[in-house]
């Protein structure tokens, strides 16, 4: 009688409620990733998660829904990935270098979630521009954290040719810009691809024109 | 009897359609600017061109195709009145000096344009991203054929570092950029915003904080 066969309690099935929403947003990511917004089906998502229809309805919402928590997980990845990237000890050129460093490597990590995030909130349009802007404006003030507290040690906030934060969204563009373009040529490593961008604005076209590099210290 | 006054021919009335049709367009550009696509009136349109709604219709068709219309004659202006600023007799940094001073000037004098190439077809999404990638395709082009002669002048092909059509593309992404986060700070001029993308992308940051200051040489 003692060694008859205990069935598992029942709730050792279940998976705790926020293991089951990391497998539907992942599988969700892959999903809109793959076929945008309007054409990715709740089915597909279903599927690829393992989890039924009525489960992903009752813990993320609707299709509305669960792209905008796509949209917001993965920006804030994203932003924590460049953020742990960035180390502050370091001179501001080392500090830019792997900032560009870890985005592309986010990028070429969770190719997934820069489509979302990139070009497939972009074409969906308006409704979820509200979060993309925030994303966008938080990785600027990034950048203008360290743009700004470069240029003021060195006593640039008076010349009119320099505005910290209007170098901080051209460099946010830039560095966009060229990751959407790699999604077309991913022969490119990510290493290469960031001292592209590197070169471009710590060097500046002119000093790459007369043969100058920069190449990381370490 | 040969004094009779003569009724005006009945054509003289119309005006010809290619100058209806600009009318149109202008209205509709004006219109999409200050509503976005999904909020603008096909009433409005008529209004502000002074132009019946089947008139519209018939000659540039339904709303879906009069936005086409906007983006793609939009998208050819800005492009010439870059292409008429480049002067490909001087020096490259010149050359995109005056690259730069044309897009900024065109998008102080043409906001309503910019605005919705950049802004509203962006957040209408997928359906007009074709027409919007041309423009980029085309804009990337022009920057790529400055830097790739530039570059290929001093040898630069060989280097890892260096890569035109990458920098054509993070050059476009930071001057698309900046043109957005300028529309909401406009109390700074055409030719300051253009000096400050110039001394980033033609100096670099290292240049920058050591002082010293990209400026025309004319």
């Amino acid at each position: 009688m003692t060694d008859e066969v205990q069935p598992p309690p029942p709730r050792s099935r279940r998976l705790p409620r926020a293991v089951r929403e990391r497998q539907i947003l992942d599988a969700a990511v892959e999903v809109f990733s793959r076929h945008g917004y309007h054409s990715a089906s709740m089915d597909e998502v279903s599927d690829v998660a393992g989890v039924s229809k009525p489960m992903i309805y009752s813990y993320l919402g609707a299709k509305e829904d669960l792209f905008a928590k796509c949209i917001r997980r993965e920006a804030n990845r994203l932003l924590e990935a460049v953020r742990l990237g960035v180390r502050s000890e370091l001179p501001p050129d080392m500090q830019l270098w792997h900032g560009l460093r870890a985005f592309y490597r986010f990028v070429a990590e969770y190719r997934d979630s820069w489509t979302v995030l990139h070009r497939q909130a972009l074409t969906v349009g308006g409704q979820f521009a509200g979060e993309i802007n925030l994303l966008r404006s938080k990785a600027i003030d990034m950048v203008a954290a360290l743009v700004v507290t470069a240029g003021t040690k060195k006593g640039l906030g008076e010349l009119a040719e320099f505005s910290g934060p209007a170098l901080a969204v051209a460099l946010v563009g830039a560095a966009e810009s060229l990751a959407d373009w790699w999604l077309d040529h991913s022969d490119v490593s990510d290493g290469v691809v960031a001292s592209w961008l590197m070169n471009l604005v710590w060097l500046g076209f002119n000093d790459l024109v007369e043969g100058q590099v920069w190449r990381p210290s370490s």
